[in-house]
């Protein structure tokens, strides 16, 4: 079974960094913040399919959704989708859905790597949709992102504001606050994604702390250290953590918590090797 | 032999995010763009010191070197530094010499492989100084960054003015230019490099692009393309690469070009194992 992703640019190294043995098998990627097209799809499922079909995993925002759903229809193989939706600023009954964001990359890590052991389609779907229901994310902006096309920020944020429940195309969040200190925004953060999730104690998990692009690494490790002591305070066991810029938004400043509640299975297939040109580990 | 690198924050993942196995055995984080003090070498030092002594790999500036000599001498086991210098937009008789900028990972990654493998001080020390010396890098920056206890930009740069040769701590460069596009950038980054390595034709090399904090992954991949076009042009073999936020400095917008020249033993030692936060690949 071979494992697909694609998407708009601008995320980097989402999805194209994440090609390799344990992970991708193909990237799609579409112009800045645009759907690739179905034709891109065809071409990377006929480029890597060995006879187990093609999984597709796909951000839940509509132009996605439409052209792997075309290219989906015109493929000759049996194929499924894994629809990511782990941005819980949205509401969970919000009329297009909620957004895929930097949960994406746990998805194709732990599907990669049942694939890589030779699990077949149906097995990796059904995975794709666990890790995705594991999972929830939620970002904040300090300033916007500049689309090269367009040349100016996509939306204006003053100094001593910030963007919260953000996504990762420039777009507004769920409101505009005044600046708030990393430990006020990392707990409004956590209790969105605690809301989603409800970790118990003594729980296994997966922390991932996103830069979108413009922000230094310095302030990812005071929010993944925030982040760590609100988990650890409820007995939460942060068994696995991920730092860094992955899923990005071009050049805007700001971070988002991603947290998986791990079970055996995922933990396995997270720790088994991966070798991409943005996640290496393992033989 | 143990290896100990440290220097002021704010160019992180350097030196925190390359503790562990392949790479340092232990870091001294100072303040930001601020030398850690001998206090931190001698406390790090008769941590990991098994016996062997301690490698010090310092970057070129004026009080991290004081302060890593005045450790030395205080320090009763055997020692040594390396002395980096990789930053080709300073004149090589410069009054404080070149600085160190992102050539020091490769240097650590290198000679950290050489003492996971049981080299002695000595073979760690020439090995150091030669990676060193086979290294050269130079940045351009397309903003200043902001030091948090400044809490303002360190430098002024209109929005249609770059910073060529600039250094990792919002120190001016050599020169403000006009904005250039990315090939006319790359190229004047790539004469400096070439007028100081002199790489021949056939000569195996490293390409190390470097973000500074602020710049998404899609402008490195750019800069990283044309540089690697203006090698290959010349005949010369990019045998290894390396793309990314490494040595940054805050939030500055901009990225750096390092270039090493390869022997079989430098190129065996980056191939090895490495397992840090920031750098991981093999078993």
């Amino acid at each position: 079974m071979a494992l697909i992703s694609g998407g708009g640019s601008g995320h980097e190294p989402l999805h194209i960094g994440f090609v390799g043995t344990g992970m991708l098998d193909a990237a799609c990627p579409g112009q800045v913040f645009t759907s690739p097209t179905p034709d891109q799809m065809l071409a990377a499922a006929q480029a890597v399919n060995t006879g187990g079909g093609v999984l597709f995993v796909v951000k839940n925002y509509a132009g996605d959704v439409m052209n792997f759903e075309i290219a989906a229809e015109m493929l000759d193989c049996p194929n499924a989708s894994v629809l990511v939706n782990d941005d819980v600023s949205l509401p969970k009954d919000h009329v297009a859905g909620r957004r895929g964001v930097a949960g994406t990359l746990v998805v194709e890590k732990i599907v990669g790597a049942a694939a890589e052991r030779g699990a077949d389609l149906a097995t990796c779907k059904a995975l794709g949709d666990k890790v995705n229901r594991a999972t929830a994310s939620m970002g904040v902006a300090l300033s916007s992102c500049t689309a090269p096309a367009l040349g100016k920020p996509t939306f204006e944020l003053a100094d001593h504001e910030m963007e919260m429940g953000v996504g990762i195309h420039g777009e507004r969040g769920q409101q505009t606050l005044p600046l708030a200190s990393a430990s006020e925004i990392v707990k409004q953060l956590a209790a969105a994604i605690d809301e989603e999730l409800k970790p118990q104690k003594h729980q296994p998990v997966l922390l991932h702390v996103n830069g979108f692009g413009a922000t230094p690494a310095m302030e990812l490790y005071l929010v993944y250290q925030l982040a760590l002591q609100h988990w650890q305070q409820r007995g939460v066991k942060i068994t696995r953590s991920l730092v860094g810029n992955y899923t990005t938004s071009l050049d805007m400043a700001g971070c988002s918590i991603t947290l998986t509640l791990l079970d055996e299975e995922m933990l396995t297939l997270w720790d088994a090797p991966v070798h991409t040109a943005a996640l290496r580990w393992g033989c």
